[in-house]
């Protein structure tokens, strides 16, 4: 039979390919490209189409679709969060995405999520963290270090300039795990025993943990003036880190009030709790960080847009190279109304 | 660096796969096998998780996911609708599919769905028709010609045993496209110079016509008592093909109301026009056709379960077969919590 046309084939990055891609450009360098792709399409963020993620929750977790287009570029990704996963050897998040033209409706790009996820995530609370942290922040608490940790710390010294990480899980195997990973990536690594002695000395507080309850994994008294907060783990409904008090006393910035509202930090305080949209911070339309000693928290839950930029900066990467597969996903006849012929056609010979 | 575990592959299955699947089968039998399994979901319909889809409109078309879960298995589609394709040489529609684990999140199927989304929508037209279209039903009128038309008639041979189709287009093309590809398929043909002459003689009625307007494909003088209308162009806000009249004189027969209204021909009538959901009719809950010479009518506009139950028969149709391909489409790293670690280990030796 013949081989399908170009428009029947769509550029599939594998986890095999992005792994490819970020070894060949360098893990600060996409951690920055992303960090630029995501900022840009904040300046632009009036232009998107915005809706909160389709989500389907069961007993064990969730699954969700979260599209976006920008009128010209239609994305979405597809994401699971199943904390109990961990303990039976997979994934607590696993994610693909793909971009589409939104004239003709035809896929142009499906990649691999996974890895690109904790690096859009990554990426976009660095490139945030420029906009809110004090001036001159060398160090940074990372409290949790499961799969997300080390990506967060390479993106606050890669994009924010931190030089020092302080280390600290419940799990002191996920802190070494973490330590170990960091080794000679250009960081100094501090193992800390508790969150208290963690958070000594830095200027940016970033909380990553996975249980799917109310935690409260910094209280009030723990958080001084002055340090950013950036608030990754609380990203679901009835998932929170952070003691209801700090969000009082700081300046809480989030991506969408609709989502964030009811996934993130936020979940806990009133329908009308005042809060910034990052992106107009971004925009030059808002104030970021007020005074040396606020406390600016980053409520992130992760937003289909930062996805989408991802996936551009993927686009754009693989373009001329070798690191994708094209995927035999759209059928394609001759005549577009003759998809019945295209099948006949293609039968085997007898 | 390693392979990829079971776990981090998914099966895919292209459009050459799919076609390959149909040759090895016969058409007629897949037809056969989807109506199956879509009947048997209609039976259990309570059981889903149902939401109408989530639609991104633009000027020239739309892109939709449609997500359904039966708690244990989630499945979506992504499909486009852009009408002006055809004249670039495009699909209206393409698409492709994904079942998962609700267990655990996990993909378990990826699929071309162009060709399964014509072939399941042939398949459940006809599943309905057998309950709905008048006994001893033998000839089919299909009016419009395109790339369901094919499907539509060999499945209501298939399934309830038409054993004529009288064919009408606007194009004369696309009903001598039809008309030759059906040839030898066991059906006698007919192409007709009118949609009036099409339907003479015909028990069943299927319009299925591409504009994205309203238009009046059937007037209300051309459908007499007892006949059995199977009305799948009418699929989305702004676009119907039956005259009011007709609904008025009708039962009838929807799939998801709350996505029916909206999108199907009763977006014509007030809100509380009454239908019967088609799904309780299948069950046993409610009647089917009443009299002979009732009018009953089939308001088809394609929802997420109908994809659900294709997924679920293609799944179960390539286990053991070579009619896929595995994907690394999941990272899949040993310690779930060492997405860096696995990325490191991936690097290339220097």
């Amino acid at each position: 039979m013949s081989q399908p046309s170009d428009k029947a084939l769509v550029p599939f990055v594998s986890v095999d390919h992005m792994m490819r891609l970020v070894h060949r450009t360098g893990l600060e360098e996409v951690l920055r490209g992303l960090a630029d792709y995501i900022e840009a399409d904040f300046r632009r963020w009036e232009l998107f189409d915005k809706t909160p993620r389709v989500a389907s929750h069961s007993a064990e977790g969730v699954i969700e679709l979260m599209p976006t287009s920008d009128g010209e570029v239609y994305g979405f990704k597809y994401v699971n969060g199943h904390p109990k996963n961990m303990k039976e050897g997979l994934q607590t998040v696993t994610a693909f995405g793909l971009l589409a033209d939104v004239g003709n409706g035809y896929p142009v790009l499906l990649s691999e999520m996974t890895l690109l996820t904790a690096m859009r995530t990554a990426a976009t609370s660095a490139m945030v963290a420029k906009y809110l942290a004090p001036k001159g922040a060398t160090t940074m608490a990372m409290i949790g270090n499961g799969a997300q940790s080390e990506f967060q710390s390479l993106a606050m010294k890669a994009i924010c300039g931190i030089d020092t990480v302080r280390l600290w899980d419940i799990d002191p195997a996920a802190t070494a795990k973490c330590a170990a990973n960091l080794a000679g990536q250009g960081l100094r690594v501090v193992p800390c025993a508790s969150a208290e002695q963690a958070i000594e000395g830095a200027q940016i507080l970033t909380t990553c943990t996975a249980d799917k309850q109310c935690a409260t994994i910094l209280s009030d008294n723990m958080v001084g003036p002055g340090v950013h907060i950036n608030a990754i783990g609380g990203d679901c409904p009835g998932k929170t880190e952070l003691a209801p008090g700090i969000l009082t006393r700081a300046g809480v910035f989030v991506e969408y009030p609709p989502q964030s509202r009811i996934e993130g930090e936020i979940q806990q305080m009133p329908q009308d709790f005042p809060v910034t949209e990052i992106w107009e911070v971004i925009a030059g339309r808002k104030a970021g960080r007020v005074k040396p000693d606020q406390i600016t928290l980053f409520d992130s839950v992760g937003f289909a847009i930062e996805d989408f930029s991802a996936l551009r900066y993927v686009r754009d990467r693989i373009a001329g190279t070798d690191l994708f597969h094209p995927l035999d996903l759209l059928a394609d006849p001759d005549d577009p109304r003759d998809l019945f012929g295209m099948v006949q056609r293609a039968a085997p010979e007898r």
